[in-house]
C-alpha cells in the first residue's frame, strides 16, 4: 500500500520536503496544505520586487524554466496534491489524521497520514500599542504584503514612511522603499541596528545608512497616530512624532506552533517546535521543518531560532527523505550565517559575534581588517571584516563582514572554514582563487587571518575604535600617530589631537615622538597597514606601549573631520 | 650585530619576504636586488592594463595609498635597500656572499649575507622554431612586454594577432588584445585549451571563446614568417598559414634556477629549486620562494610547479619570518587553485581535475552541475561545476567551475572545503550566506554536493555529454528523452533523434516510452533537474537503465541544433 504523506505549509521548507519525498517514492500519496493562495513563493525576493529590481510578480512564483508553481504544476510535474486556501485546524495524533477547512467554501474535511511534516513558518510580530489597526501599517511577510507595498511604489503617492525595526527585513525593506522614491525613517528600540553584528560593525552600517535615511536608535514606537482610519504618524517613546503615510513593522517573527502545541508536541524554550537531528518531533511520525522549529547552533551546541530560507530548504530535504526512508538523513544544525544587501553595501555574519562568543563562554581573540576586495586598478571596493577565533586553539568562531566589496565571498569562505574546524593558522596560507578581476594577491580573508595571527603571536597589538574612544573619554594620556600622507590627512582625519608623521619619514623624525618611552601610543593610517609598520618600528626603538588602531580611519565608527 | 639579509628578485615573493623580514627585525640590514628597472610590479594586472581596464601604468607599481614602490619608497617606508638594474651573477655559499653587476654602469661588486632569499622567478618559454627573432613576437612576462602591448593598443594600427598557447596567460592576453580591437587567432598544440581543466570543461570554454576569436587546437606553430624583419604570419605544423602582425607566445614558464644550480643547491625533478616546508633550500642559510621553486601539492603529496602570484606572496611571508626568527613559520603547500577571466566568463579550478585524480590513483566519483548563481529575478547567471570526491570517504578532491556566474565564490568555497578535509556529506548541509542578491536559497555549491550525494546513494545515475556521445558514436541503442517544454525545445535542442515529452505530461504519456523496460534511456532538460525527476519517475515505473545527462543542454559540449 502506498505511503500517505501530509505536509502542512507550502512556502519554502514544505514544498522542498514534498518534492524530495516524491523523488524518494514515486507511489507515495503526498498532499501539501497551504493556508494562503500562493505556493512556494520566493519570499526572500519580496524586497526586490518592491524595490523595482524586476516588475513581473510571477517571477517570484515560477520555476527557472518559467512554470508557475500552482496546484496544477505540483500535480503534473511532481504528482503532489497541493491544497491552497486550505487551513489545517487540528492534528489528531491518535488517529493519525489532520482536520482542515477550505477557506473559500468553509467546507471541512480530514485526511489521514502515515507521516506528517509541519512547516507552518512564522508570524511577524506587531507591537501591542495603540493605533495598530490603522490603514498604512503592514509587515513584509506575505505575498499580499509584497503586493501592497509594490502597489505603493507603482502609485507613487506616498512620500514618507517609517520602518520599525533595524534587523535584516527592516534593512531590506528600507532599501526597497527608498528605491520607490519614499523618504524614510528607521526606528530601532535597541542601541544598534542589526543585532547579530557587534556594536562597532553595526555602527559602521548605521553611518552608511544615514546617507540614505533618517535613523533613530534607542527609541521604540509608543503609538501609531491616525486620521480617518489612516496612519498619519508614529509617536516614539521619547515623545517625538514622525509624520508618515506608511509604517512597515519588522521587529522579528515568532514560530507558528499553534497546531503543534495543541497536539502536545514538545516545544522548546525559545518557542519553536523541538526536533532531533532527523527533523523529527517528539512524535516519531511527525517531522517539523523551517521557521516553526528550533535547531542547534553547531558552535555552541545550544538551540536557536534561525528563520532563514536556505536552512528551511535544507531541513525540508532532510525531512522529505526521512519520512520515506526512515531516519537516514540528518541535519547538523546552523552556524547562523546571514547576509543582506543595503544599497551598495553587503552586510553579514557567519558563526559567533563577539557578544555571542562571550555569552557562550569562549576565551577568544579578535581583529578588524579593513582592505579592498580587489586591486585598485580593477576598481577594488572596501571590505571591513571582524574575525573572531578561540584563543588557545585559534579555531575560527565567527566572521562579520561589511562594505561595498564582495562580502558574500568572504562570508562563504569563513562559513566553510568554520564547517571544517579550521584555525587561524590554516587560513594564513589558504590557497584561494586569485586573479586581479576577482581578488587581491593576498585575499582579504587571508589578510584578516594574517593580522589575527600577528596579534596572537604578539607582533601586532591592536585596539578597536570603540576601546580607543573609551580611553580618550576617560582622559587617558595617549599619543595618536597618523602615519598617512599629508594629502590623505587633508581629506579626512580623526581630529582628536593626533600628530601626523608619514610612515616614509618616521625613521628620520623619531625625535618628534614623545620622550617618555612608556607613553601609550596609537598608530594608524587609512586601513592600518602602514600603521602596523609604524608600530613595529616604534617598538623596535624602545617604545613599550604601542598599539595599532585596527582597520584605521576606514573602520573608525565615530565622526571624523573633513 | 645586525643581521644581513639579501633578497634576489624584486617582483612578488622577494619584496614580500623583505618587508616581512623588516617587520620581524627593525635593525636587520636588508638588501633586495632586482635585475630589471621596476619593483613589485603587479604583473598579474598586465592584461588589464593592455586591455584598457585602466590607463595609468603607475597603478601597477603603486601602493594602495598611491606611492610608487621605487627604491626611495623601499628605503623610506621600509628601510630596505633596493638595488634595481642590478643582476646578481653568483652566489658564493662558502663565503656567504653574492656577486652582482650594475647593468647601467657595468660596475661589479659583492655583498655578504647571513641569510639569503632567492626569488628569481621564471622565464617565459619560446618555441625553438625559425623566425623567433622577428619584430612583433613577444611574451607577456615583463613590464616591458606590457608596455609594448599597451602601445600597440594605443596606436591602434595592428589588425591581426595570434596568441600561441591556450593556458591562463594566453587566455588573458587574448581578451586584452580583443578589447584593443584586434582580430585574434588562438593556437594550441594540445587537443584542448586550459589543460588544468578536464576536456569537457575546456571544450565549453572553447565554445564560448569561439564567439570572440578563431581557435585552433591540436596544432603547433612550425615557423614565424616575416618580411623586412617583421612578422607577417604564423605557419602551423599542418601547413596552414595565419597572417598576422603580432604574435604573443604564452606556452608556459620555466623556473629561473641558474644561480641556484651553479651554487649546487638541490633542484627538483620538475626543474625548480627544492625547498622544505620552511621554504629553505638544501643550504640552511638560503631560502627560495615564488616561481623559481617547487612546492608540494597538499592532496597528492607530490611536488609541483605552481607559478601563481598569491602563493609567491604567501611563500615570501613565510621565508621573511624564518630568516629572522629561525624556522618558526611553515608553508603547507598548494591545492593549485587557479582562476581567470575571459570576457563575461570566470574559469577556474581548485584541487584535482579528473585527469589528475586518475593520475594520482584516487578512486573517485564526479558530477556536473549546471545551475545559476542567483535567482532569475535577480538576473542570476549560469555556472557549470564539475565536482570530484573520493569514492569511499566522499572527501572533496577538486572542483572546476566556469560560466558567467560568480565563479570566484564557488572556487573559494571548494578551496576552503578541501583545506578543511570536508566531504560531500558535510557540504550537503553547508550554512552559506543566502539572500537573493547573492545566491540561490540552495547555493550552487550545495546543489553540486546534493547531486553528488544522490549519485553516491544510487538515487541519481548520471552520464556526461562526452560519454553519451561516445555511446551514440558506437551506435548503441539509446532512447533520448528531452523533458523540457515545447518552447524551450523550439529554441535549441541536441538534434540527435531525441523524443520530447515535457516532465509535466510524462506520467500521462508513459505509453509513449519504449516497451522494452531494459532499454537504455537518457533523460535531460536545460540543466537536468527536471531530467533527474523524470529519471526517478521512469525507474519507479520499471525502467532499469535510466541515466540523467549531467548538466543537461547547458553543459552539452558539442554542437546543438537551433
Amino acid at each position: 500500500m502506498s505511503k500517505k504523506i501530509i505536509v502542512i505549509g507550502g512556502s519554502a521548507a514544505g514544498p522542498k520536503a514534498a518534492a524530495k519525498a516524491r523523488r524518494m517514492d514515486e507511489f507515495a500519496e503526498i498532499t501539501m496544505f497551504q493556508k494562503g493562495p500562493d505556493l512556494s513563493m520566493a519570499s526572500c525576493g519580496f524586497p526586490y520586487f518592491i524595490g523595482g529590481f524586476f516588475d513581473d510578480r510571477n517571477k517570484l512564483l515560477c520555476t527557472p524554466a518559467g512554470a508557475v508553481r500552482d496546484p496544477k504544476f505540483y500535480w503534473n510535474a511532481k504528482g503532489i496534491v497541493a491544497k491552497v486556501n486550505t487551513e489545517v485546524t487540528r492534528i489528531d495524533r491518535q488517529h493519525k489524521k489532520v482536520e482542515f477547512t477550505d477557506l473559500m467554501t468553509g467546507k471541512k474535511g480530514s485526511q489521514s497520514y502515515d507521516k506528517l511534516i509541519i512547516s507552518t513558518g512564522a508570524t511577524a510580530n506587531m507591537p501591542p500599542i495603540p493605533g495598530s489597526d490603522l490603514d498604512g501599517i503592514t509587515n513584509l511577510q506575505s505575498m499580499q504584503d509584497a503586493d501592497y507595498l509594490r502597489k505603493i511604489r507603482d502609485e507613487g503617492k506616498i512620500k514618507k514612511a517609517v520602518v520599525i525595526g533595524g534587523g535584516l527585513i527592516g534593512i531590506e525593506t528600507l532599501e526597497a522603499l527608498h528605491l520607490a522614491g519614499i523618504e524614510l525613517t528607521m526606528v530601532e528600540l535597541l542601541p544598534q541596528l542589526l543585532t547579530f553584528l557587534d556594536w562597532k560593525m553595526a555602527k559602521l552600517v548605521q553611518n552608511y545608512l544615514k546617507t540614505k535615511a533618517n535613523v533613530i536608535t534607542k527609541n521604540g514606537v509608543a503609538e501609531f497616530k491616525g486620521e480617518n482610519g489612516k496612519i498619519t504618524g508614529v509617536k516614539l517613546q521619547n515623545g517625538t512624532e514622525i509624520p508618515c503615510e506608511l509604517a512597515v513593522v519588522a521587529i522579528g517573527v515568532r514560530p507558528n506552533i499553534g497546531l503543534a502545541k495543541e497536539a502536545l508536541l514538545d516545544i522548546g524554550s525559545l518557542g519553536g517546535i523541538t526536533v532531533n537531528e532527523y527533523m523529527q518531533t517528539s512524535d516519531p511520525d511527525i517531522y517539523a521543518v523551517g521557521d516553526c522549529c528550533e535547531i542547534k547552533n553547531i558552535i555552541t551546541g545550544k538551540n536557536v531560532l534561525a528563520p532563514y530560507g536556505d536552512l528551511a530548504n535544507l531541513e525540508g530535504r532532510v525531512a522529505g527523505e526521512n519520512v520515506i526512508k526512515g531516519n537516514v538523513a540528518s541535519f547538523p544544525g546552523t552556524i547562523q550565517t546571514g547576509i543582506c544587501k543595503l544599497f551598495d553595501y553587503g552586510i553579514g555574519i557567519t558563526g559567533l559575534s563577539e557578544t555571542k562568543a562571550k555569552e557562550a563562554g569562549f576565551d577568544f581573540v579578535k581583529v578588524i581588517n579593513a582592505s579592498p576586495d580587489k586591486p585598485g586598478f580593477m576598481d577594488g571596493k572596501m571590505l571591513i571584516t571582524k574575525l573572531i577565533a578561540e584563543k588557545e586553539s585559534g579555531k575560527i568562531l565567527g566572521a562579520q563582514c561589511i562594505g561595498p566589496g564582495d562580502v558574500s565571498k568572504q562570508l562563504a569562505i569563513w562559513a566553510t572554514a568554520i564547517k571544517g574546524n579550521l584555525n587561524v593558522e590554516d587560513m594564513v596560507n589558504a590557497d584561494l582563487p586569485y586573479a586581479p578581476p576577482f581578488s587581491l594577491a593576498i585575499d582579504h580573508s587571508i589578510a584578516s587571518a594574517h593580522i589575527l595571527q600577528n596579534k596572537m603571536n604578539g607582533v601586532f597589538e591592536g585596539i578597536s575604535g570603540v576601546d580607543l574612544m573609551e580611553k580618550l573619554n576617560n582622559n587617558e594620556d595617549i599619543f595618536l600617530l597618523d602615519v598617512r600622507g599629508p594629502d590623505e590627512y587633508e581629506q579626512t582625519r580623526l581630529g582628536l589631537g593626533e600628530t601626523l608623521i608619514p610612515l616614509g619619514t618616521l625613521r628620520m623624525r623619531l625625535d618628534e615622538m614623545p620622550q617618555d618611552k612608556n607613553m601609550e601610543i596609537i598608530t594608524y593610517c587609512k586601513i592600518s597597514l602602514r600603521g602596523y609598520e609604524a608600530a613595529v618600528l616604534l617598538k623596535a626603538h624602545g617604545y613599550t606601549k604601542v598599539k595599532v588602531l585596527e582597520g584605521g580611519i576606514t573602520a573608525w565608527p565615530f565622526d571624523k573631520e573633513k
